[in-house]
């Protein structure tokens, strides 16, 4: 499908998707977008869930919440379907992911709710614009996660430790990083931790949890984000009957721009 | 009761609304502490509600949500309980006000679930510590309240305009307050506009529709501010069978310093 020049280059990345010509991570396309983590649950557990994104708005900054059923969620994007606009999809059974898929067609159910979550690739771009060096992006590789000694604040069967993503930089970066993310609750928002990782529960900071090790130099602190993956884990820890999510990298790509969400 | 010096400011205003020696509304009691409006409803609303306040979150900012059947708020105040330390509630039951009463013991339901929604007297006194004269405050009378044309986003039965509060103030007043309530998002944030008031539906200042009109002097703008009135207007116009929230004014004292409240 060639570029349609009127059409957003989100929109262009979703059709793309919708039509089964792109099947890759999203990292790096549609620049300047915001995009998103999904989590779709049956609802009787939504409510539940939408509790516990509220009361962990750092690790589950909620961008958008949809009816339940309908796969639409207009205010990221006109003709956004979540059925069928992002490159990959886990589903899960009791805790477990039994499939991946391209789409959610034959999955679709008239009680599912969607829950669209920000994700830090938004700010990362941001990052690099003020020329910092994010080091997961200057190595092509992905973002160092750990799971920490933070609690979140449990909501029904949803809970769990929070889980971080690293950055390494330099201390002068550190600070305009600060800056920088503070503007942006919806995707994360300020840091929470910086410099001794064994203060919020990490032994070892060359074994992540998830995602890649990357090095850090002379002079770096490592700087410390919640992450989108602190929310699939509590779905996870809970084993609920089914639910939804993205597969890791494969984000939902949306007609929001990113600086339209800076909070000041 | 005496005041206690080991208790924070709050604490004792809870305890003398608890013991009932304390019956009034709350604007100037314990200075620096987060006030919140009150909303109470059945689970099977429960769900739409908290969508609601996702989607509208400058009217309807949540600084904290219960879990069913439970009257507190720990995050709010370690002892604090929704049927007993708000000075006046208001019961409604098909979206008609019924009752008013100074505690809930006796309407207490386990199928009920309590909202805390952040309340402008917040960004007021941090207003008036910047110099700012705040008219409402300065007259010693109630905040003028307009319904306005700016929809707010619906949720399952909850509907309806936004409402705003106005506050008059001269130009550099009103940057100044751009920038300080940028800071609070939990209490209503940035304000959502300010000049023409026929823009945003208003055809009359000196004729409010909640509170008191004040006085606008030559060369002052009139700044407006989504309003916790709009849930609580929303809430109305779903006739709901059964709800309960805070009268007017007789709001819920929280142990929250509002300045921690800064998203930077």
């Amino acid at each position: 499908m060639p570029a349609v020049p009127d059409l957003m280059e989100s929109h262009q990345v979703r059709l793309r998707v919708r039509s089964g010509q792109l099947v890759q991570p999203t990292a790096g396309l549609a620049p300047g977008y915001a995009q998103a983590n999904l989590a779709i649950l049956p609802r009787e557990l939504a409510h539940d869930f939408l509790l516990f994104c509220q009361r962990n708005p750092r690790p589950c900054p909620l961008l958008g919440v949809a009816d339940e059923g309908d796969p639409r969620l207009p205010s990221l994007g006109a003709d956004l379907d979540v059925r069928t606009d992002l490159p990959l999809y886990r589903v899960w059974r009791e805790g477990e992911m039994v499939q991946e898929c391209s789409d959610l067609l034959h999955l679709w159910r008239d009680d599912l709710v969607s829950f669209a979550i920000g994700c830090s690739f938004s700010f990362d771009e941001l990052l690099v614009a003020h020329g910092i060096d994010v080091r997961h992006m200057s190595c092509g590789c992905n973002v160092s996660m750990y799971r920490t000694n933070i609690p979140t604040a449990a909501a029904g069967r949803f809970a769990g430790p929070m889980v971080v993503s690293m950055r390494p930089m330099k201390a002068a970066d550190a600070i305009r990083a600060v800056q920088i993310t503070s503007r942006f609750p919806a995707v994360h928002g300020a840091p929470v931790h910086l410099g001794d990782a064994a203060e919020i529960g990490i032994s070892d900071l060359a074994h992540p949890d998830y995602g890649d090790a990357v090095e850090i130099r002379p002079g770096e602190v490592p700087v410390f984000w919640a992450c989108g993956v602190t929310p699939q884990a509590a779905i996870a820890a809970a084993r609920i009957p089914f639910c939804i999510t993205h597969a890791p990298g494969h984000m939902l790509v949306t007609d929001v721009r990113t600086q339209s969400l800076a909070a000041f």
